[in-house]
């Protein structure tokens, strides 16, 4: 069988590169092999170690066969074949932000086509201690393995939703008591007073269309990140860092309560 | 003449895409040629209206040219062949802040290897209202077509100096009153405990190894950004926005006086 067919079928299966293999390592997704790179040295006998720990069977190949099966391009000597990926329901998010005592914090990524942006949203979102992130089903990037490899092993740790309908989504977040921020350029409240210490959803748009009409909609406040200069938005990733941050900043220093 | 060869021989005369060319014949930089796929429509006619003021010749070729021409692969059928990239001076960082009447906030790139991260942070700095960036000569991306298309214009916009030396750049900098911040996962200072309301340098490690030592001893803050799951950083980029951020913030609420 020809991996790299499999996996363009839509099985997301192929995890590539030392980091992220070795972060799906200490993950409890399930792996079938691994590929390792003949000549392999170095950090790759960490790798093998983990491996052998996890039971996982090693396949020792050509360097030239991982070439033929890489899809991002950049498998630094390493590929994992994962079971397809187990996008999570809806409820692990809330559950995630409760076993953690913490009100909900979550990241939709309303239609993010490239996925080196996805990827760099999950590590964000995962490094900032959010608890989900929800991405659709149609018209956007799924965790392809690009996506996989650039959120540097969050992909595995984060728990994401995939949404059928995304403003049917927000209904229920905002029924549950979820308060909607969409970033826009033209967004009537500033960053900085927008209140994240209550359960927040921030919504990225995709990077060349922003937020989509119905998503737009179903929004609570629609807030501007400050452009000072000539360009009038940033890159999708650099924008869910700034938000999410900001939100970090409100909730470490509990000044939640004081948005003018 | 072959102008993949000539890009590739480092003129880094190549911007390619809607955006980036938009934004380059809104730029004061000189351009030769604008390649224009045949069949061309819709947004296009902005970017032709856009060259017919600038008074640059428009070439109608062949969309199989251009995907011959073209470095980054995706440039949706238009391509600007324009001067080579001229690198400021440092002292027109200086004088970039003082034309705002502002104290100088700059980015330094310690060895970003990644075209699109660099764009990206050229994107936010500019979108931040900072001053300039730094990049360093050696072992790092350069302006690439790459690099000026994720940057979705700011690569015209924003004064971009190439230093030989960076720790001896950094001696210059702390010379002129310039604090210098290192943003790594070890720092002992606190991101939103930075004063970056002085002239302040923030400094971004590259993507696998972070700040090399004789730059981060030349650093007089070595800040961390608050790591609150399993990944220990975040990617180059989404650093530096978050960085870029809190300085905004501090300017703008004109807290900088009051770091803990």
């Amino acid at each position: 069988m020809d991996i790299r067919e499999k996996y363009q079928d839509g099985d997301d299966s192929l995890v590539e590169g030392r980091n992220a293999v070795a972060e799906l390592l200490k993950s409890n997704r399930s792996i079938n092999k691994l590929f390792v790179a003949e000549n392999a040295h170095g950090r790759m006998m960490d790798i093998l170690s983990l491996a052998r720990q996890a039971g996982v069977p090693v396949i020792r190949c050509d360097r030239r066969k991982l070439d033929a099966m890489s899809v991002t391009g950049s498998h630094q000597g390493v590929i994992a074949q994962a079971a397809p990926y187990a996008y999570a329901a809806l409820e692990a998010l809330f559950e995630a932000a409760e076993k953690k005592q913490e009100l909900p914090l979550f990241v939709i990524c309303d239609s993010i086509e490239d996925p080196h942006n996805l990827g760099a949203i999950l590590r964000s979102a995962e490094a900032a201690g959010a608890h989900g992130v929800i991405i659709p089903k149609r018209r956007a990037t799924g965790l392809t393995p690009a996506a996989v490899k650039a959120s540097a092993g969050a992909a595995e740790h984060i728990t994401i939703h995939r949404a059928g309908n995304l403003p049917a989504l927000l209904d229920t977040l905002k029924a549950r008591g979820v308060w909607i921020f969409g970033a826009e350029a033209d967004g009537n409240t500033s960053l900085y007073d927008a209140d994240f210490a209550g359960a927040s959803a921030l919504v990225i748009g995709s990077e060349g269309k922003g937020i989509s009409r119905l998503v737009r909609e179903k929004c609570d406040f629609i807030i501007n990140i400050p452009m000072r200069g000539r360009v009038n938005s940033l890159n999708a990733s650099n924008a869910a860092a700034v938000l999410l941050y900001e939100a970090v900043r409100r909730r470490m220093e509990g000044k939640g309560d004081e948005a003018e």
